[in-house]
């Protein structure tokens, strides 16, 4: 069980050493709803046809939802993304899911990545921005680039803003984030 | 000596005592040195009397320098800001140091910062862009608006763009900075 428990992300030999005596300690109904549950969501859980976010259904409780813009996509990474997206309750539109990042240093290349299924959503004409929110990184910016070049003949695409995060300050933040800062000024 | 030193920033009791007995170890001619460079710095660095940026000159060789653009202004709080958009290496402008920030709370109101200075640089009509460089506390958006709003009859007023730093993350951005990020995206 510990060399099981080992695999999961975050969890040393330590951690899994205290999970399994804690699991050991419980009574087994209790061990029988956990082990069930983690088989049960492996088999549900999947991906969304339209926007690959997790779904237990074929298609996503965003997509289906009736009360956001059909007419705006924002592209992510990851799962991830989208739920730290909705908890900031601004957007309103609908999500793609790429699956991670174009990276040739990774053998990651496009068309591992649930691109063409997003240009296909966008070729039908009825989206009117696409908005890129993806990590800063060398692969991030990779992929930002290589997405916008593809998805540009069909719609306005756009990019999310770097710069100074809130509660930031000048003094502290680094050269890079404070050129970008600077560059992407807007008139007030 | 140890009470003296206690008032510097950052030092409490236990460095106060370890600065002076370094302090006492040494010969006399380094700290007669030590003394008198902290005393000619006082007396000799002042405010330049344009940019209001620390000065051992009437005017700061920023203000003076012929291969800076001298037509944008970029708009600081303090002079710490100043040094660290120079480190950026990516700025050619001139600056204005305002020393401080609106802060009714602390009774510090417009008419105790270099706002006045400012508009007669800006009312001269030379200027195409003012760039407002304020960190993003309330303060410094109570700031940013004043001086916008006085700014504004006289030339394009921008202010830096807020959003996800570099090496900045999704998935652990905070919700405001992240809403920030998305309100403030650009065409790609």
């Amino acid at each position: 069980m510990i060399e099981e428990l080992q695999r999961l992300p975050g969890v040393g030999s330590k951690t899994a050493q205290r999970l399994a005596l804690h699991i050991l300690s419980r009574p087994e109904a209790e061990v029988q709803t956990l082990a069930q549950v983690l088989v049960e969501a492996k088999q549900q859980v999947g991906h969304c046809s339209v926007c690959f976010h997790l779904s237990a259904d074929p298609v996503c409780d965003i997509c289906r939802s009736l009360s956001r813009d059909p007419q705006v996509i924002c592209v992510v990474a990851d799962s991830r993304d989208v739920i730290a997206l909705e908890k900031t309750r601004e957007y309103r539109g609908q999500y793609h899911v790429l699956g991670g990042l174009v990276s040739p240093m990774d053998g990651i290349g496009p068309e591992q990545l649930h691109i063409q299924p997003l240009v296909r959503r966008v070729a039908q004409g009825t989206i009117t921005e696409v908005i890129l929110a993806i990590n800063p990184s060398v692969e991030g910016e990779t992929t930002t680039l290589y997405v916008g070049q593809l998805l540009k003949p069909f719609t306005k695409v756009t990019r999310i803003a770097f710069g100074l995060p809130m509660g930031g300050d000048l003094e502290y933040a680094d050269e890079v984030t404070l050129a970008r800062a600077l560059e992407g000024r807007r008139e007030l």
